[in-house]
Order: structure tokens, then C-alpha cells, then sequence
């Protein structure tokens, strides 16, 4: 039998998990998953996510990918693991793909979305998945402006998690935008790569500045102390969710 | 003091509740709200609900009233109450309203929402919100026009809950419709009042029509026919949604 790479695209609410990664003794999305695969192929599988999601952040568009003996096709794997998920874990997606497909390292860009419902009173629906913020009103031309200026190649330590070195801070951020849906307020940011803590650092931060004097020169100055007690407060997790991880291949 | 009648506006999410009504010794809406409301008030507060949503039914624009003669503004008094409510409960509008209104008894009439999430792979997202019917694909220009056949004046007893016997089972059909959101079917029902379960065995009734030869013709004989048995199974109670309640006031 041949080894096949398969491909998977997953949907979860994160809040009841302690995020993607596998932990002893915590619920997390890659455990639920490898337990659910491990069954189903009956040898023990890993799977390698594209982005390492923390406690209680969510997802529409995570990718993952594992190496499997088994010959079902994506499509009876992808019936048979969703069966044995708990329902806040959903596969959306199966495909095989090429040998050499890592989730991880093929990824081009991965896109995040951070919601914040602005308004006097919140909502029983969105409870644990938009950031509830009464006051102030965001001022989303100025929010808009500043994410704006975050487009490019950055070093971005100002962002990232005390303690949560990565060996290279520099980010290519393709896109980043601010907009208001009705009573939300969505930042998305799409990049090659995010540091630890980035985009709840990034939606802090441009809440702090969204109705300061020169929004945007504050910010840049920001960015360029590459010192994480410049930035804003981390805004809350269960405001954020991995929604996209696109791949050249 | 005079005494003043405030009318709410709610929205819930009903997966964790018995439902509306208020029972000794389980978790209901109105529960929560009149404690909330008693503790505010300091007084014994009991609030009379436009529509009885059942066990695991949603409303995202349920209306109660309730007599009092607090003298804090209703914005107060909605931000008050939310601040003791679950999350889960949120009072989306507070307002006063002239002494004879009745939240059940001045109604003109009541909208539910049934969606139905009809495609192969459940939602994480909407897992308590959207009944999950992988297959058969339903066809919504013939369950819509079996929805059309709905509206006017009926005597609704084949939708009427066994057991659930109102004294006048005639209901003014204003509005019923059927559409398709990307994977999500919905039907919304407006009319004057609504029997026990009577949404859930209409949503039913037409996807076990759906297909069928002659759709209209069968569902006009099932609601002639006055009897219960006729009508198919009731469609699970998280799919059903109060979404709104209309006042001539």
C-alpha cells in the first residue's frame, strides 16, 4: 500500500479547547483529531496544522495534513472523522494531495480575522466569537488607516508575546483592512507568517490609537520600537479566528 | 410612584434552557429575566412573554412586558439586567410603553424563522442554530410553493403538538416563504398565532413533501384533514428561531 498525503480544511469553535496544539492532559483540536483519526485508520496518526491557534480562538479555514495508509477516499474519511468529532470541531474539507504538501511549511499566507461588536448591549449568538465593546465607537476610518500602514515587510517584535521568540520577528503582511459590518467591526490580516500574540496585539493596538491625534505616525512609531511594551493591550482571544491558509502548490 | 410598563425586546440562545416558560426546578428564560428583574427592582417582578418557546428554541427578537415602579430609564434598566443575565440571554431593546400593553395580548403578530443546514458536513459554528440534514438536497421552488399554499386563514389542528389543544386552532397566515442562503434553507411563517409545535411539524411536513409528486396538492389534503397523524414528523427544535413579534400599538 502507498503512503498518501491527505489534505484537511477545519472549522472550530475554540471556545472549550486549550487551542490547536496538542497538550497532555487538555482538550485541544489537534488531540480531538488525532484521537478521531488514530480510531478510524486504526494506526496512530499525527497531523501538523498550519497555524497554532491559542485557547479559545477559532477557526473557518485551518489546514492540516497527514500521512496515512488507509484507502478511503477523502470523502468517506472526511464522513467517518466528523462523525467521531465532538460538534464544535468540523472537517470541511478532504483532499489528497502531493507527497511533499506540509500544511505548515507549503503555507504562502495565512489570513486572520478579528471581530469586535460595538455596541450598547451583546449578543446571545456571538457571545464567544466578536470581542464585546460597548464604548468608544471605533472611529473604522482611522482604525482602517492604521491597519493600512501595516502592509509590507515589517519586523514585527512590537507584536509579538513576550517569550514567544521566533528566530526571524519579520513578517510579510500582503493585506490588512479594517471594516464595519453592521454593529461589527472586523480587522483582517493576511501574511506569510504571524508571530505569538500578533493580530490580538495588532487589534489592541489600533484600538488604543483608532481616535488618538495621527493614528497612523503613533503606530509606526509603534512598529518600529520593536518593543512589545509599546504596543497596545492584547485584545481578547475569543475575538479572533484563523480563516484562510493559502498555498501556491 | 406611578406605575410604569416597560417593554423588552430579547434575544436568546435557547440550546441550554427549557424553554420560555417559567418551571420550578429547571432553567427557563423568563426565569432568568424575572430574577434578574426582581433583584433590580427589589420587588417580586413577573413578565408576561409574546411567544412559549419550547425546550432548545432560539429567539432573536422575543417581547416581554412587565409592570414596575422602579424609576430607572430603560436604558439603565436593559444595561442593569444584562450585567446579571447569562450570556446567553441578551435584552436587546427596553423600552416604555403605554399601560395597557400586553406583550401576548396586543400582539398583531409573531414570525419564526426554521433553517436548516443542507449540505454534507455539519457547522461548527451553527451546531446549535441550523438543523443538519446532509441529504436529500431540498428542493426549495417546490418547498417554497408549498409554503405559499400556507398562507391565509387555516384551521392548523394536523400542525397542533398531540395534547397541545388550543380552544381556536384557526391561524391567520400572513407570510410564508422558503429560500436558500449559500447551504442554509430557510422558512419563515408570520401569523397571527401559532399552535404547539406548529412550525417544527409544518418544517416537517414540507421536507417530507419536498419531493414529492404534487406537493401542494398533498399538503393541502394533510391540512384538511385536521388531524396530526396526517402531517410528518416534527423538524428538531434547534432549527426554530422566534426572530420577531409586531405590535399595532
Amino acid at each position: 500500500m502507498s503512503d498518501r498525503n491527505i489534505k484537511l480544511t477545519i472549522e472550530y469553535d475554540g471556545t472549550h479547547y486549550h487551542g490547536w496544539q496538542i497538550q497532555r492532559n487538555a482538550a485541544t483540536i489537534q488531540g480531538f483529531i488525532q484521537n478521531a483519526l488514530t480510531k478510524i485508520t486504526q494506526t496512530e496518526t499525527q497531523i501538523v496544522g498550519a497555524g497554532r491557534t491559542d485557547t479559545g480562538v477559532h477557526a473557518s479555514g485551518q489546514v492540516a495534513n497527514f500521512h496515512t495508509h488507509a484507502q478511503m477516499s477523502p470523502a468517506a474519511l472526511q464522513k467517518a472523522v466528523n462523525a467521531l468529532l465532538p460538534s464544535d470541531i468540523v472537517i470541511i474539507g478532504a483532499a489528497e494531495v502531493s507527497p511533499d504538501f506540509h500544511a505548515r511549511f507549503s503555507a504562502s499566507s495565512r489570513t486572520y480575522r478579528y471581530t469586535i461588536l460595538n455596541r450598547v448591549y451583546p449578543s446571545a449568538f456571538l457571545r464567544n466569537r466578536a470581542y464585546f465593546l460597548p464604548r468608544p465607537t471605533i472611529n473604522v476610518d482611522s482604525a482602517n488607516a492604521v491597519c493600512r500602514a501595516l502592509i509590507g515587510n515589517h519586523d514585527c517584535s512590537s507584536f509579538q508575546r513576550t517569550g514567544g521568540g521566533r528566530a526571524n520577528p519579520v513578517c510579510d503582511i500582503y493585506e490588512s483592512r479594517c471594516w464595519k459590518e453592521e454593529d461589527l467591526v472586523h480587522f483582517e490580516i493576511e501574511a506569510d507568517a504571524f508571530l505569538r500574540g500578533m493580530v490580538r496585539a495588532i487589534a489592541g493596538t489600533i484600538l488604543k490609537l483608532h481616535d488618538a491625534a495621527s493614528p497612523v505616525d503613533q503606530f509606526r512609531k509603534i512598529l518600529e520600537a520593536r518593543d512589545r511594551s509599546a504596543a497596545g493591550a492584547s485584545a481578547p482571544a475569543y475575538g479572533l479566528c484563523l480563516t484562510r491558509v493559502k498555498y501556491d502548490l
